[in-house]
């Protein structure tokens, strides 16, 4: 296994104010072609400090990777410090100067003399393109070791790693390229340890995949990782257990990958030409919030209407005062009317209410924050739900929208829950 | 200036996935109390590679200070590398011993032999008490060296560093102190370069202070550091530039460090015994939920009316049909009979109301996305201002529902803009 030294150079790093985070990008993308990074150190705009990580690099690897200190300033040593370590010589390249000039002249300015030095390379260079930036990068094999420069901004380093990089210490090593695909489920409803449950007998046997489960804001991500011996079977491999995972949860499993919930909502509310109106009150508008940050929400999304005093419930909605007064505000009877009046009201296809106690006041024993419901009124259905959630008032009101927000997706997908 | 030295061990923070946070964090305290880092360096469970580090880490700096592998493993190697490299010998030390074995008595356990290891230390090491875990760090001094060695995890590493390894260092190289004192005052109306024209001469005559300035979402953060003879006198010089940049700035300024403008808004309604009720178009219920984020809203916070399509502008807010018509459901006439009618309709203090284009679709030449009204309604007064965001949808919404909130800050605080 080919062993890979990192080095991030500027002062800025070491001051602590700035966290590298290209060492880690560079790490991943290495690891996914089994290259082992031995080491990583993080050196200033300092010459003999410089010279001292490069020399511990190349005694430690076979491969070093520096992003960094390749612009024109005096400040930037990356490239000279490396070729001094390695023991070539920088010579003046005619086609980065031309490159340079070229740069300069469609400016309308004259070149300064330091830009000469961003076309100085070893002879046995390959030089790297930045089509982001004016600093080109270098790829340079010298005895059994590669060394590889790399501009410092994420962004270009990321692209020339990617595109320049990583495709040549594949040739020069023979390496294979990773065959693993991935894929995420992503589930609302059940908790962590109840998808746990769910799927122990795939997870006992996952047939050459791996799974992880990530509890992350209310929803469970299952992500599978296949490996076959070519892509095609990878992906062979990938879907058949992602199928049985898909079988084992059912109504629970609201998309993949990218896919957010909300996104899911609308384009479905979309699909069914349904119109949505929204009654909330402890979630004091974060569900319509959610519905609106799609553009294009007024094709479905009528308004809402924010009740969080018992007179806008009454005045607005129409939530009787008897209710109020006999079940509360927080009460499955209250969310029942809310959906009912704010669907009159809009005369939408859906009216989707929620009640509840964000905390952290508010609460009493019969009442305890985190209690919440939701209904959900149509036409021809009523689906009234209670859920009591833990944590605090943020997590309480995300996982209230959210969950309201499913309610929907069950809804227009399956008829009910 | 003394110089420091970072090593950060652990395989898995090679591996990518984990980002090392740790030498920043040691970075910045100890560019505190004055001493300089020169690099920093991450290696894996290895010991060759551990060496290596701790060799060049020597060789390069005053201080090294190593975060990692203090366990009792077989794979917690840092505490044997540092004290081979500074030919120092590890012996048994018998208090460290007791505290073990205690610790594990209490559990009704018996003490692995494994655990021993962590009970060895060199004969002039100061042993670092871990309140939170079971690795003590190490203070060393050996020649001219300091070596500190302390437990991988964060919390542990942070509260062992900043009260225990940065009084010796003080101690050891006689250092002081910092002395600095910083503000940071919260500015929202104006934008970064309009701000900077207004505080130019203060800034190119700081008085002893600097100052910097961060745009952030639509906030301007202007912080000031000040570094005096002693902490009454840094303090001293810190309050009267405060002042002075608060003079420039008057009604712009509307918090300091840690102030967020919607709990600014609330505390002032609060106080003001003021009633709002909300009337949103393109933020969709942001507003609303920036100010139902705050427990206790309900005291201040009457509802609103997300009124996104125009039948709920008409119907609910009662905009007439001929303003909708003639001027547009985004202009200055219907934002202010929004805020009318919200007000009126919630019997409130105040009718907060907004209408704009959030894009990134539904502009025109005549009204491009990022154009927004927003118009507060009061018994005797009425406000309305024309606003105009670039940016994307995420973006424009922020900023719109923040200068809302703005509006309500100022007119509550100043009686008008």
């Amino acid at each position: 296994m080919k062993k890979a030294y990192i080095i991030s150079t500027g002062t800025e790093l070491l001051l602590g104010m700035t966290v590298d985070t290209n060492a880690s990008y560079i790490s991943q993308e290495l690891a996914s072609i089994g290259i082992m990074v031995v080491g990583m150190s993080i050196v200033g705009d300092n010459k003999e400090n410089m010279q001292n990580a490069f020399l511990l690099a190349v005694q430690s690897a076979d491969i070093i990777i520096a992003s960094g200190g390749l612009g024109p300033t005096k400040d930037d040593l990356t490239k000279e410090v490396a070729c001094e370590v390695m023991g070539v010589n920088l010579v003046l390249n005619e086609d980065e100067v031309n490159r340079l000039k070229d740069y300069f002249t469609r400016r309308n300015k004259n070149m300064p003399k330091s830009n000469l030095k961003q076309a100085m390379f070893p002879n046995k260079a390959i030089i790297l393109d930045n089509p982001l930036g004016t600093a080109p990068g270098m790829y340079l094999k010298e005895g059994e070791k590669v060394i590889i420069l790399l501009p410092g901004p994420p962004k270009e380093m990321k692209k020339m790693l990617v595109e320049k990089a990583k495709p040549l210490l594949i040739k020069e090593f023979n390496l294979t390229k990773d065959l693993s695909v991935k894929k995420t489920i992503k589930v609302f409803g059940p908790g962590e340890s109840q998808v746990e449950d769910m799927i122990a007998p795939i997870m006992e046997n996952p047939k050459g995949c791996s799974i992880a489960l990530i509890a992350e804001e209310g929803e469970i991500l299952i992500k599978v990782t296949a490996e076959g011996r070519d892509e095609e079977n990878s992906i062979e491999i990938l879907d058949s257990l992602v199928g049985e995972i898909e079988e084992k949860l059912g109504r629970h499993v609201f998309g993949y990958d990218d896919d957010k919930l909300k996104q899911i909502v609308a384009a479905k509310l979309k699909e069914n030409n349904q119109t949505i109106a929204v009654a909330e009150s402890c979630t004091g508008g974060l569900i319509s919030k959610l519905l609106t940050d799609i553009s294009g929400s007024s094709e479905y999304f009528w308004g809402s209407v924010i009740s969080y005093s018992n007179e806008a419930k009454q005045n607005l909605l129409g939530v009787s005062e008897q209710t109020l007064a006999e079940y509360g505000a927080v009460s499955k009877e209250t969310a029942i009317e809310m959906a009912k009046g704010v669907k009159k009201l809009a005369n939408s296809c859906l009216g989707l209410a929620i009640t509840g106690i964000a905390g952290p006041e508010g609460g009493s024993n019969e009442k305890p924050v985190g209690l919440v419901y939701i209904s959900l009124a149509t036409d021809n259905d009523l689906i009234v739900k209670e859920l009591k959630f833990v944590g605090d008032r943020v997590g309480i009101r995300t996982l209230a929208a959210k969950s309201a927000l499913d309610i929907v997706r069950r809804f227009l997908e399956f008829g009910g829950l």
